[in-house]
């Protein structure tokens, strides 16, 4: 007999690799947060003595899903100003309130609110883009939450850097450093889009990217309006700009992509551009439907995110995941596109590929960090069940997310959070839905 | 002091008729099943002496949500064949299942599952389509569930009936007359689709379907493959050949309507025909995106349905209301569509005229039917609450529906079925699941 520290069996497991097979009957072993093992409980009884041993019937274990995109600290704006198309909603509503309300308290507050919710519905690591980065990444260490952080970068002052060169020199201080080997904490720098940042700046941050070897997050082709204002700022498509700066390749991911022509495909396979796909944003500010079965038959890799609860407004990933699927059926007008096997894949491992961090993450694997997710099957809404992973795409809620591990440490049991303080986070939220509900000159558009 | 049977309080109340403003703090009285009141808490404390007081502080009581298309008996299909085409999943997987599996037991087993699954999201009236309407009607009446049930009217013969004449007089023996004045049930008549009803038979229902007085629900322009064989086969479109029949009218609900014209737009707009409009089925089979904002532009009648689990695969009407609403937005290429109160009525009361049931429900009128919802807030993923209205269409998940009442019947409480035994719909639905998945020659394609 082996020690293990602990050893899960559900009654079904579905790795993603080496294969989105659904496997029947499975256990993984875990040992200092990785996976160790994943065998056939009836061999994992024999060979394993586990400190703690889970068992799920009834449920299916899948790797943790991975949220390519979001502004965690903005969920403390969700719902504040709805119905509004993006340029509207940016200058009206929410950089408006942003002025106002952002400061370190509040990024705090709302980062772990996200936090809370993606946990509970089975996301595992989210990649962040928001001022005060360093705050997002002690809330996620503090949390141990697995995190990417994001560094903005932005052309005008805010409350936390007075330009763009600000924001550049520090994130590289207050982030990368710190963080450089935190099991947890990642990072990369998140120009915000291509109008808001100069040649210079982006000429800059090309530099230090490079010297600290980070990839580089940047909203891109969202909207039929950013493009149009780079055509008449520039005389360039910002994609265009964007690969004349040289900052079109593999360490680019390009956000949203919605709007591609069939050149801009091929040039982000051809350098290795990497797409965070925010379906229900994307539409809930009607930007369009992304060409996602087009980026998939280019071999373009493609991770799914929420982007943030104020225009999504959930951070729901099974949510996401499913409109993924529907939608791009719709959009290729081919049912057969997105089955439930690729969408799976895209809220895991394709994730984990999109932000460098699939050596680690996005698969039930030895040597892999153990982020884990339990989802019960048996709720009346998943049943029958006649193939487990379809049910996974096109059925389950979050009430169905029984446990989440990060990095073997269980969050979620029993589909409550074990050691973060909901109530106190409510509490928390409260106070800010006064201070920013209050403001006479804001509040619901 | 007055006697009610139930008066319930909430932090918010949206009664949707005559607005749909946000209520701060009002009470709903209940007496027969009926609401009788509705009104400031602190007036309802003082007017009303109840039989039971439900406090629901943190929620927000809307009406039912109304599901205008669904075939129930389906759900025992939920998953088993994904990713298919419409023609191969109706042709290659679901008419096979259907001709081996469908039978009396069958339709009352998959009905009560999809019941007991709406009741749980806060769907309180369901408009079904599927054979053994008398099965289907029963099992509602059985359970207290409001239902339209509609009789299928198919050419080819089936286990339930062997011509699309047979279907005629059954239905009008078994459904219409049985249930003519039952509180719960009511009736129309559900011809497939154009291509599998002959004019004959389109003429003989029409003449029935106007002595009866009942609506006809017929699947119509859902798919362009469905028009383009229409087309071969007749010379005309569907609808034009509907017309030509005499069957386009305000008795007329047409489910899915994807591919409309503009002419056909304005002749549903002139002639008064209703739109059930089911975006999850429709972009799960590839069939494309309703042109709902043009629909409602032309003030048509639009409801909303989950259409069958077998192509959805939820029952899942705040789901279904959430991707209508954000669907609206990308399909018109504005962000101001289909806003939240919009896609509250087209769940709730636009739902219930769709179905001719808008005297009595769709809305927290004093006089109409108790079919309530209560929502909780409280819930992590709809913090903070600046606008309860926003959070319901953009956030609500359905385990945050406390609290279900049909006609004044308290069928959810914290959550759970009062009435209906969970696990016993479990155990069959797992029997089932053996039966139809051990089939060789069908199961997951």
């Amino acid at each position: 007999m082996q020690h293990c520290d602990i050893l899960i069996s559900a009654d079904w497991c579905i790795p993603v690799e080496p294969t989105t097979t659904v496997l029947d009957k499975h256990s993984v072993a875990i040992t200092d947060g990785r996976v160790i093992d994943l065998l056939p409980t009836d061999d994992a009884l024999r060979y394993y003595e586990p400190g703690a041993a889970i068992e799920r019937p009834g449920h299916v274990l899948i790797p943790g899903l991975v949220n390519t995109h979001t502004h965690a600290a903005m969920t403390l704006f969700r719902g504040f100003a709805d119905d509004l198309p993006l340029e509207r909603w940016l200058r009206e509503a929410i950089w408006p309130a942003e002025a106002q309300f952002v400061g370190p308290e509040m990024v705090r507050d709302g980062t772990r609110l996200a936090i809370a919710e993606m946990l509970l519905s089975g996301c595992t690591c989210f990649s962040d883009q928001y001022y005060y980065p360093e705050i997002v990444a002690e809330t996620a260490a503090d949390l141990q939450m697995r995190a990417m952080v994001g560094t903005p970068v932005i052309e005008f002052a805010t409350q936390w850097a007075a330009s763009a060169s600000d924001c550049l020199s520090k994130g590289a201080d207050l982030v990368h450093d710190r963080y450089a080997d935190h099991p947890l904490i990642s990072s990369c720098f998140a120009p915000h889009s291509a109008p808001t940042v100069s040649d210079a700046a982006f000429a800059e941050l090309r530099v230090i990217a490079d010297q600290l070897d980070k990839r580089i997050q940047i909203h891109l082709h969202e909207s039929v309006g950013e493009i149009t204002e780079s055509v008449k700022d520039t005389g360039k498509r910002p994609i265009e700009r964007l690969s004349e700066l040289g900052l079109v390749n593999a360490s680019l991911m390009a956000v949203h992509a919605v709007h591609l022509t069939g050149e801009e495909i091929t040039l982000f396979a051809d350098t290795g551009v990497v797409v965070a796909h925010c379906p229900r944003s994307n539409l809930k500010l009607a930007d369009g439907i992304a060409r996602i079965h087009d980026l998939l038959v280019a071999n373009i890799t493609v991770g799914l995110g929420t982007d943030s609860a104020a225009s999504n407004n959930a951070i729901d990933m099974p949510g996401e995941m499913r409109t993924a699927a529907l939608l791009s059926k719709a959009r290729s007008e081919d049912a057969t596109s997105l089955p439930a096997s690729a969408a799976l894949r895209m809220a895991t491992i394709e994730g984990a590929k999109t932000l460098g961090l699939d050596a680690d993450i996005g698969s039930i694997e030895a040597g892999k960090w153990a982020d884990l997710v339990c989802i019960d099957l048996m709720h009346l809404n998943s049943q029958p069940v006649y193939d487990p992973l379809s049910q996974i795409v096109y059925t389950v809620l979050p009430q169905q997310i029984s446990d989440v591990w990060v990095a073997g440490r269980h969050h979620i049991e029993n589909g409550r959070l074990m050691h973060i303080d909901e109530n106190e986070i409510i509490r928390r939220t409260a106070e800010w839905r006064e201070r920013i509900g209050q403001s006479t000159s804001l509040g619901p558009v």
